[in-house]
C-alpha cells in the first residue's frame, strides 16, 4: 500500500464562465467540486494506476467533510484525522477565452494536540505502507520540520517528498527516498539561478542529495525529467511537446516516482514512466487526471 | 412564531483582498462564510429583533450543513428538509477599493417526492405559525405556482410574500397579507416603466392588490416605501439619505412587515418600522444585519 499523507488539503471549486463580469454578478455555466492540494492530486493519480493508496492527513468542518466524501465517491481509501479549524477551498473561474484567476483561502490553524491525534494514525497506517508521500504545503501552526518528523517516523519505509523552502531542505536531510523539487524551488534552496541543462543545475541537485536524500529528481517542465541517484545522474525527456497544466504534472511525476518506487522499477524505467505520466496530465483539464491512452503511448515514446 | 420558509438558500463566502489579480492567484486577507439568500436574510433579521423565529426550507449536500450550522450557531431555530442536490453557494470577491465581483451558482434540481417531504414538514411548523415569510428565488425543479400552494397551505395564517415574476403574480392571486415587491419587480409584473411617486406606480401597486393580496408593499430604495392596504394608499420615507446595500434593505423590510404583522402594529407604525430597519440595514455591510443604535436612531425620526 502507498501512503499518502495530506497536511493541507483542498476543496478544489471551479466555476466557468462565458465572460467574466469583474464588476458585477455572474452566474457560472458549470460549477465543479474536486479534492484538492497536491497530496489529494497524487492520491487520485496513484488510484489511477490502479495502487493501493490509502489517504491520511487532515480535515475539518464542513468543507473538510466534503474533501473526505468526495475521496471516497472516488474510491480513494482515507484514513483522516478530523481538526477543529475548516479544511481550506481554493476558488477558480475559467472563461472561455482561457483566462483564469485563483483565490486561494488560508489552511487551518492546526494544533499541537491535533497534529499528535494524526501522528498516532499515520502510525497506525504506516504498519501496511510500502511507501509513503509527503507532498504540498504545511497548514499554518505545523513546523517547517514537520516532514522531517513523518520521514523519521516512516523508519525505513522510503518516502517521496514533494516539498518546498524549509520543509524541503529539513525533509531532506530526514533520509526520503526521493524529493522532487521543481527547478524553482531548487533554485530558490541554491540560492542563485539555474537553467534546464544546466551543470550548476545538476550540481545543487548533487548538492541537495548529499544532505540526506536518497534521490533527487527535479522536473523541468516541458524539459521533462532531471535525476541524481546513487547511480548517477539521468536526463529524462517527454516523447513530443508538453503544454498545459504545471501544478497537475508535477503532481503526477510523484506519483510515478512512489508507484516505480513499489514496483521495483529501475532508474530508467521508472523514470520514462514518470515523464510519460506528468506529459499525459499536463494535456489533462484537470490536475490529477489523465487519459490512459495518453500514458501509454507516452511510455511507449 | 414567525415562520420563514427559504427554498433556495445559499452559503455566501466572501474574499477580501487587497488588489485583485484577474489573471493570477490571490490569496485572501479575510474569508467570511454566513447563510444566505433573501429567506435566510429575513430569519437572521427577525432574530435579531427578538422575534421567535423559525426557518423551513430544503438544504442538501455539505453546503447545505454548512448553513444548517452557521444558522444553529447564530441561535436561529431551523425545521430545514434534505433533498438530494448541494445547496448553491454565492462567492464574491471584494477588493480595498470596493469592487465588487459576484459569482451565483444554480440551487440545486428539487424533486417531486422532495417537495413532498418538505410540504409535510412545513404544515407540521404552521400549526405554531402566527405569521409566514416566503421569500427568495426558488430552487430549478419547483414550479412557479410553488408560493401559491404555500399561501393555500397557510390557510389564514398571515403570509409576507417577497418573489418576483411569475411566482409572485401567481402567489398574489392566492391571497398573502402582504407582497412586498421592489419597484423593478413591479414595473415587469405591469410591463410598463412606472417612477417613484408616479400615479401609475399606484395604480400597479392597487391592481395587484385586486389580484388578491391584502396590502402590496413597493419598496422604493432610498426614496422609502409606497403601501396600498385596506385602509389606503400611505407613503413612507427615510428619516436620512440612505446608501448602501439594496438587497439587505429589501429583505429587512420583509422581515419588519412580518414583525409589525405579529405585534399587531397600526400601518403607520408598521410602514415606519419598515422604512427604519431597512435604512440601518442598508449602512451595514453585510445583508441581514444591522445596528441597534442605526434602527432605534431611524425610528426615532
Amino acid at each position: 500500500m502507498i501512503l499518502v499523507a495530506c497536511l493541507n488539503p483542498a476543496l478544489d471549486i471551479t466555476h466557468e464562465v462565458a465572460a467574466v463580469d469583474w464588476a458585477g454578478i455572474n452566474r457560472p455555466a458549470a460549477v465543479h467540486d474536486r479534492p484538492g492540494g497536491k497530496g489529494l492530486n497524487v492520491a487520485r493519480t496513484l488510484h489511477a494506476l490502479g495502487a493501493d493508496v490509502v489517504v491520511t492527513g487532515l480535515v475539518g468542518g464542513t468543507t473538510g467533510t466534503g474533501v473526505a466524501v468526495a475521496l471516497s465517491e472516488c474510491g480513494v481509501r482515507t484514513a483522516l484525522t478530523s481538526v477543529y479549524g475548516p479544511t481550506r477551498r481554493t476558488f477558480t473561474v475559467v472563461d472561455e477565452r482561457g483566462n483564469v484567476a485563483s483565490f486561494y483561502e488560508p489552511g487551518p490553524v492546526v494544533g499541537t494536540a491535533e497534529f499528535a491525534g494524526f501522528l498516532d494514525d499515520y502510525r497506525e497506517e504506516l504498519a501496511d505502507a510500502d511507501a509513503v508521500v509527503l507532498s504540498g504545503s504545511l497548514p499554518p501552526g505545523l513546523p517547517d520540520s514537520t516532514y522531517a518528523t513523518l520521514i523519521e517516523e516512516a523508519r525505513g519505509i522510503p518516502v517521496v517528498l514533494d516539498a518546498h523552502g524549509e520543509a524541503l531542505r529539513l525533509g531532506a536531510a530526514a533520509g526520503p527516498a526521493i524529493v522532487k523539487p521543481n527547478l524553482a524551488e531548487l533554485e530558490a534552496l541554491a540560492a542563485r539561478p539555474l537553467g534546464v541543462g544546466d551543470d550548476l543545475t545538476a550540481a545543487a541537485a548533487s548538492g541537495l542529495r548529499d544532505t540526506g536524500a536518497g534521490a533527487v529528481v527535479v522536473t523541468l517542465g516541458r524539459d521533462g525529467l532531471l535525476a541524481v541517484t546513487e547511480g548517477g545522474c539521468w536526463r529524462a525527456r517527454p516523447p513530443a511537446a508538453v503544454t498545459g497544466n504545471a501544478t497537475g504534472a508535477g503532481d503526477a511525476v510523484a506519483a510515478a516516482l512512489a508507484h516505480g518506487l513499489v514496483l521495483h522499477r529501475p532508474w530508467p524505467e521508472r523514470l520514462r514512466h514518470a515523464v510519460a505520466l506528468g506529459a499525459a496530465t499536463a494535456t489533462a483539464p484537470v490536475a490529477g487526471e489523465f487519459r490512459a491512452c495518453d500514458y501509454t503511448r507516452a511510455v511507449a515514446g
